[in-house]
């Protein structure tokens, strides 16, 4: 076992699991510490450096995350073999098997540093998880199983609990807006799972709208089900509504609180025509998907798109992976009546795919204000990165416009200058930071966005920021 | 709150919580205990009847799963209002409310007594939780709450933990005899959404056999799928397969280690020609549900056809919701090479379903030898139950021939008789109990089983057998 030596700093701006982080990490890319080495556990690393076991698991996690070392079950933690590094890039290069779109990277010549290496990471899809009330949610654990009855290992409704649906349909209507009763509610293990069930219900064949650029995991799942994609022209003020009603499309998939990866909030004038285009055919609907629109910093709150609509035309989809975190593995679809019925006709054979002591445990965790209490304090965690980025950003002004602030978890950069995407990837990868193209969630190129990139702060700590926004000044100024 | 005074016999062959559930069930359809009434606290009803608490909650459990009682958050149990009693019982009678196609009852004239009041049923889809081993799930659960770091509240693989996959490949190959790498595997919540996976893997409008009678469930998957079903002949071995080559399907679903409903076991013989017939063309594929395979009472356990494959042809499904618990929601698909080259070209962007924390419990429920021993206990109880029933259906022999039996949680009972299974059902019914009609598992109408009925007794007390049978004796001799 290697005997592990850390000066940890306690005055320093990083925090101690970070300070643990940085350096195993460092040790590894200096080869200090060999592939295949066993890591001193996690127990024993937390009493030699005297700090809590959690800060060393939280640093070994990730690690882990990061595919630096691997646990080995009943042996401990690997430093991960160099062809397991290798390949691990080479995932994030491939887009065969990148799971996110944005985990995609073209060719990088051999000269420009390897992307695993980039050690200022603005990925958009990086969640904070360092504030999540672990200790809450393992006791609510113990007491649902304390309490529970066997009647919870039973099988559950098929729509998923209805006390859940209930806790879910009151925090919608106070926080969203969202009018519906607990009955349209369809709780399943993530959005992949209910957009699969969305085509049960909506049917085969069904020409979806998009916007370019726009998620690119929903587009590849509509391709899934053989769903023609029409790409409609977006403005400031999201789908153009005009250039809607020139296609065939019957469902147009919108993100009107905070789209991504543009950032753009619909306002009321867009969002009513969008009603009105999907009122006036029978079989139009607008799927609304409501993503990340907890997290907005300034200005009131934004009601979702399903508040205002009158027609039934909305069918509004959720997440509790964002918020809580992305192992909770539980979404919600709220369905307009006439869906419900088609749902209740032709799909009620398929059962719920969360477990009831899942969904048990959500349920406390949302009833007893944990939940409410959690997201408040994610805001004020994610508004204070926000802000710190936009302020590390100020000098960048003269080059640089910037959109997309003020919610969500990432900004968008624009180059005023001639700079393409590529160029600015790889100035920024020279410098180990890794700043994210918006062609990664372009349908098809567009000449829209020449010199964009995406800059998340999710997962950034105060001091990454800032020096990740020093690196690229050196890098693009 | 109701005064709740039942006399408890310790002498009785019914234990506690069974007197409890049946004591109220019988205040309840007497009108003693009125609807919206709210019942004791299990907490205080325990201390007033000097039993343990869990035994009330299993009574109310029951009582609840059953309908009779609903929970209220924060005000306890209360009495089903009579309207409920009624839709519960529409339902179970109506086919588009069912969730099992066994839960359907064709028209009972108003003279026969309601199904919900049927007090001795004999569902096959009926499991035992009593033996669960509630206290080593709730260990584990905290085990994993507490050790786990925060890597486990993050994003797992796609295709599931691969910790799981090799607990799964290990325990598939020992007790199934199933070849395959953890790579092959797939976990996913429940059969349904592994369905809706494989669907996107093998493609649209893929041609379909399947046997008659059959899993109505999956049918009405496929049927979702818009997936050609074609009714493939079978015999006492299962599937012909000079009958199946003469259709244009492409897939054949198959239940070889225990047909549902029949009980079928597949011989050796016909399994090659299944596999011969697949392996004729490139696109042939054989998907064996192989879901209760764990629970056989007589000869030596059958291998899976999975594991006689030599050319990559069969899809092999599995879940835990027979053996474990409904509730977990972790089913596991063995995809052959060529498909799983399809699943990662095609399929990769979607998320599994299940949420680490629960496939880190459920992995080492495996691992540590939990779950063999949980079966091994829970196939003994299974086989003894099976045993009293045969036993008791000794008498029935004139009149009744039986099949399916050695297997499985049910048995099928024939009448020599021109009894029709219409009239099988309404007889029993008048005397309390419930049998299900093969007809229910007919994809369409067939002359071959005019009088026969299931009998499951996974659910069943040994008391209620033995009353269940005498009550048929009545009915039926």
């Amino acid at each position: 076992m290697y005997d592990m030596t850390i000066t940890l700093k306690l005055d320093s701006e990083k925090c101690l699991y970070e300070q643990i982080y940085e350096h195993i990490r460092q040790e590894i890319w200096e080869g200090k510490l060999l592939t295949g080495e066993r890591l001193p556990s996690t127990r024993s690393l937390a009493e030699y450096l005297q700090v809590a076991r959690s800060t060393v698991d939280y640093a070994y996690a990730q690690l882990q995350s990061e595919g630096y070392i691997e646990a080995r079950p009943y042996k401990g933690y690997f430093v991960c073999p160099m062809e397991e590094l290798l390949h691990l890039e080479q995932e994030k290069r491939g887009k065969t098997t990148a799971e996110y779109p944005v985990q995609t990277q073209s060719e990088t010549k051999d000269s420009t540093p390897r992307m695993a290496q980039c050690i200022y990471d603005f990925s958009p899809h990086g969640i904070d998880m360092s504030a999540f009330p672990f200790s809450v949610w393992k006791r609510i654990t113990k007491n649902v199983l304390s309490d529970g009855s066997n009647e919870l290992f039973t099988k559950g409704e098929a729509q998923g609990d209805s006390e859940l649906r209930r806790t879910i349909s009151r925090y919608l209507h106070s926080s969203r807006g969202v009018n519906c009763r607990p009955e349209q509610i369809i709780i399943g293990a993530g959005n992949d799972y209910l957009l699969m069930l969305l085509e049960k219900i909506l049917g085969r064949h069904v020409g979806t709208a998009m916007e370019n650029p726009t998620y690119m995991r929903t587009y590849r799942i509509f391709q899934s089900f053989a769903y023609p994609v029409t790409i409609v022209p977006s403005d400031d003020s999201g789908m153009q509504v005009t250039a809607l009603e020139k296609t065939t499309a019957k469902v147009a998939y919108v993100m009107p609180s905070h789209q991504y990866p543009l950032g753009t909030v619909m306002p009321i004038g867009r969002r009513r025509e969008l009603l009105k285009w999907a009122d006036e055919e029978a079989d139009r609907y607008l799927i609304e998907d409501d993503y990340d629109s907890e997290f907005r910093y300034r200005g009131k709150p934004i009601p979702s798109l399903q508040s205002i609509d009158a027609y039934g035309k909305v069918i509004y989809i959720g997440t509790f992976s964002k918020a809580i975190a992305p192992a909770i593995r539980v979404s919600y679809m709220v369905l307009p009546e006439k869906l419900l019925e088609r749902y209740r006709k032709d799909c009620y054979f398929y059962s719920c795919t969360v477990s009831r002591i899942d969904q048990r445990i959500l349920n406390e965790f949302i009833r007893d204000g944990y939940f409410e209490r959690h997201l408040n304090k994610m805001r004020k965690i994610y508004r204070a990165k926000h802000d710190l980025l936009l302020e590390e950003l100020a000098p960048f002004e003269k080059k640089f416009s910037i959109t997309g602030e003020n919610g969500g978890l990432h900004i968008l950069l624009h180059a005023r200058n001639e700079k393409t995407e590529r160029e600015l990837i790889d100035q920024a990868a020279a410098r180990n930071v890794r700043v994210y193209g918006i062609s990664d969630s372009c349908i098809e190129e567009t000449s829209d966005y020449r010199g964009t990139v995406l800059l998340g702060f999710g997962a950034m700590k105060d001091a990454e920021i800032k020096e990740g926004i020093q690196r690229l000044k050196e890098a693009w100024l």
